[in-house]
């Protein structure tokens, strides 16, 4: 039992995951999305989409990468991908929330998910390449069914785009000559700038 | 590449189930949970708990099932678990929902996931038991940290959860033990009637 009462500490601790808010918005919406509902959608999209993957997937790792790769910021909070004023690699603020939520658990479970998520960050595995992937797609997917969504708003044009979303292409070839399409319509649309 | 537009279409239809608000509120919050950051959580939770099952699980299978129960809630709505008015089995309206949104992917896709979703609402088979008790341990995990949360707003007493929530002792004796715990604490503390 006592096993289980840890694990239950984490999963009520890891509501607060719904409290934290992206920079995007919703497909249709105003409202911004938080990372409970983006982790959803990211785990979703790995499903329905793993045939596209470069390499040969482990799936349920993928699914569990994506699942998990956010928790972080319950403490350390979410990082906009186009603040060049903010440092986007695996900060010590993150290794930190990663040790204390993470750490919730029994160890072998705590250790199985700190690895996954530095395993994620670092992005150098066909899994975490193809989690990444998801990871750049959802945003695209929303700004550009969204009006241009944030991109505006925060003076995101073509170039800062193109340059994020290249790290898809190391996920998937196919998703990846689809993105550049759809990059190039959201420009002729007039809602991304060049 | 027109496999990969119907999944997309199937992608960026799906972002409606966050406008999707159950009568459950989050833990330590007066806010309703939607229906993405609620399968966000079983699959967490499937994640943490798998070792508690009663039988062997497929883990991947029993997160796809948590993952997509609700998605069929876009064209049919939160029906309410103790509404004693509304039919809570597999209705003609969810089935005609299931077919119309994962008809959206490719065929043998379509297919696999809508059985999966049978699979779950009728809750026979190791794996939907156990994503069924996953379903019904959350719920309980918000309204016991949050001082009730709907169970008095809806007239909902003791008997009426256990009888919801005994359905746990399907997938897992131990979280069922550790259920009835929490039960009954709940109704030492005065947040839950007898
Ligand atoms: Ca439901």
């Amino acid at each position: 039992m006592e096993r289980l009462l840890k694990q239950i500490e984490f999963i009520k601790e890891i509501d607060k995951i719904k409290f934290i808010f992206r920079k995007t918005k919703l497909i249709s919406s105003n409202r911004n999305e938080n990372d409970a509902e983006h982790s959803w959608h990211l785990a979703m999209m790995a499903m329905v989409l793993a045939e596209h993957a470069n390499e040969p997937i482990d799936l349920l790792r993928v699914m569990k990468m994506v699942l998990i790769h956010d928790i972080v910021e319950i403490d350390a909070g979410d990082i906009f991908i186009y603040d060049a004023t903010k440092n986007h690699t695996n900060t010590e603020e993150e290794l930190k929330a990663a040790k204390r939520i993470f750490g919730l658990l029994p160890e072998e479970q705590a250790q199985e998910l700190i690895a996954l998520w530095e395993e994620f960050e670092a992005g150098e595995t066909a899994d975490a390449r193809f989690a990444k992937a998801m990871d750049r797609l959802e945003p695209l997917l929303q700004n550009s069914s969204n009006n241009g969504g944030t991109w505006n708003e925060f003076g995101v044009n073509y170039q800062k785009v193109y340059d994020k979303k290249k790290l898809i292409k190391n996920g998937s070839e196919t998703i990846w000559e689809y993105t550049e399409k759809l990059i190039n319509e959201c420009v002729e649309q007039g809602i991304l700038k060049r």
